[in-house]
């Protein structure tokens, strides 16, 4: 058993979250929402009401239900408009209503910045205990791309909510057709709402979610504290990554500066790409390419890391992670390839969420073939 | 008592059904759905069902939800696109699985051919009452036109289902944001829809919705019959509609050839305008403009009939009422002016649904004081 896993079960209290934020935006991939507006949600949330516990799905019964709490948007709004939890609490009573179930448990959609850290803000505002897990261990931009969707699990009926107490249930033919409405719904309601989606009971969590991602996001935060303190941020967290079970094989893919940047947000989406030039003076150049998070690294005509691989960029100096909506021209940054979890590179799962699911030519290859890791 | 409300409480049985239907389709003032689709639905559903009871408002319950069940989209796309009631089922068993409610009587939105109809068949399936009553006595193309918002009743939560069993329950925050969100859906889920919304209980639909037209629709639609086997159908229709409650102020107000006919599906809408050449020679003619519904009929700069009072068109011989989507090139038509229920005229209805909540720039005239009727 991994270190990530041994920390399972343990109460989300305020110290946690800074660290648990900082982790979750690695594990983002430069999506999944700000870590700062997601650490202090669940602050409030958990000054006010309490800590929540996160729990090993060994915890949770198998008919117990199980909801989905997240923000949906462009991030580049979602940074604009500070989130509270009204649009997810929206949603999921929306949900419960639709369902006849009630929540017993609340599990993130996906780890980043905002999306892991609002479902502890939910879980503490309810009182419910916050399963260790999601449905990718990393951000993607659309709500088919989950390990639920590869496992059977519907994601209808769904539910999308507003700070005005809107909302709106869908329930759509297949999951494609429920993020098109869902992003519709987006674009409508207000540029980023509360999203509840998945009904699960704790059975089909238990079989379809990636486990202890939660814990690893605070694992990943806690290494980059430590580094800062010790010294050297990178070294702290790829010796922590090298210790999990998923994101193990790793590496520096490039380091140097931001030259170009072109963003926009579009249906939605923030999608764009960016230049960055080496430090060497060697005139090589890496183009990373994101729909909200990053996809591919590429450095001439070689790839780097590609999706559902994590391309991660991080500050040169402290390690923080870099969301794509706060990606800056000029900034000094590493960028880190990883691994994602075993799971999300079957052939199902790549059918959802690998390369020729966000149109790029070429088959995923494991960072693993692409770079030296280790 | 009018005969109409003595007809209150009957078994709608199969051989009612065609008479109903042609009745709806005259107060449906050119909208609410096809006769014929409408009839041969509710035939459908009694055959196999049974004929379900139409009740008056003192045999509901204060505490008995209502459910209304109504198609929404552009009448010409509902022609050509024969519908069922599975549409309509997937919305209301949506809309009781999010109010937390189980419907004890179904209620039309509106009177119309289709939409008159449809309540029955549904009403027949689920073995339920279906009340005498609706939200306007006619047909008009937005849902936030209704006495039911008139008297504070909330459009939402609205359901929307399609024949795929695809739903969407929507909470906004005010009617007009309903019937946009509906309207958005009506196009994407397959420009006809089924539809639930206004949940109500007993006591809310006593208050709010006008009563006995479902008895009045079968009421006029036996009136043409009845006029046709004895030689003049707009006779026994104008002495029948003189004995009613609602519909007693009434008159031709033209009888002539269609000439000339623009019409255009646009934002889920059946959109247009005929002109009607006089058959006196003497060059007069009328226009008459319509959005699902025939809006204003006017004679030079004279408005001879202007909603909510209801213009219907009708063929010359037969009576038969004729839609926005069956109007034809070359028609010989009567065109009737014909009071709406009191209700309907008052200062907030109006301004639901008076001629400025259709961009026309012409205050009410009740129909009594722009033609001599009687």
């Amino acid at each position: 058993m991994s270190d990530a896993q041994k920390n399972a079960g343990f109460e989300v209290k305020a110290e946690h979250l800074e660290d648990m934020a900082r982790g979750a935006a690695f594990l983002g991939a430069g999506g999944g929402g700000d870590p700062y507006i997601g650490a202090m949600t669940a602050l409030h949330a958990v000054r006010t009401y309490g800590a929540p516990r996160c729990i090993s799905g060994e915890e949770l019964g198998d008919d117990d239900p199980v909801f989905i709490a997240a923000m949906m948007g462009a991030p580049s709004v979602m940074v604009e408009k500070l989130t509270g939890i009204e649009e997810v609490e929206t949603a999921i009573s929306a949900l419960e209503r639709q369902t006849g179930r009630k929540a017993k448990a609340i599990m993130p959609a996906e780890i980043g910045g905002l999306n892991a850290l609002t479902p502890v803000a939910i879980a503490a505002k309810r009182g419910l205990p916050l399963l260790d897990a999601d449905g990718m261990g990393r951000a993607f931009p659309e709500l088919q791309m989950v390990t639920f969707a590869v496992h059977g699990v519907s994601t209808s009926p769904l539910a999308v909510g507003n700070e005005h107490g809107e909302y709106q249930v869908i329930n759509a033919r297949d999951n494609k057709a429920s993020e098109n409405s869902a992003r519709r719904l987006v674009i409508e309601m207000g540029a980023s709402v509360g999203i509840s989606c998945y009904p699960m009971l704790g059975s089909d969590a238990k079989r379809s979610a990636v486990r202890g991602t939660l814990s690893l996001a605070r694992g990943i935060g806690e290494a980059i504290a430590r580094g800062r303190r010790e010294g050297d941020p990178f070294e702290t967290l790829m010796s922590y990554l090298r210790s999990t079970d998923y994101y193990n094989q790793c590496g520096v893919l490039f380091s140097g500066k931001v030259v170009d940047l072109e963003r926009k947000t579009e249906g939605g989406f923030t999608l764009g790409a960016c230049k960055i030039i080496s430090n060497e003076d060697d005139g090589r150049e890496l183009e990373v390419i994101f729909q909200n998070e990053y996809l591919r690294a590429r450095c001439g005509d070689e790839t780097l890391a590609i999706v559902p691989d994590l391309t991660c960029i991080l500050d040169a100096e402290s390690a923080e992670p870099i969301t794509t909506e706060t990606l800056r021209y000029g900034q000094r940054v590493k960028v880190m390839g990883v691994s994602c979890a075993p799971v999300m590179r079957s052939k199902a799962a790549l059918e959802l969420f690998g390369p020729q699911a966000f149109g790029l030519d070429e088959p995923f290859k494991p960072i693993e073939e692409l770079i030296a890791v280790g």
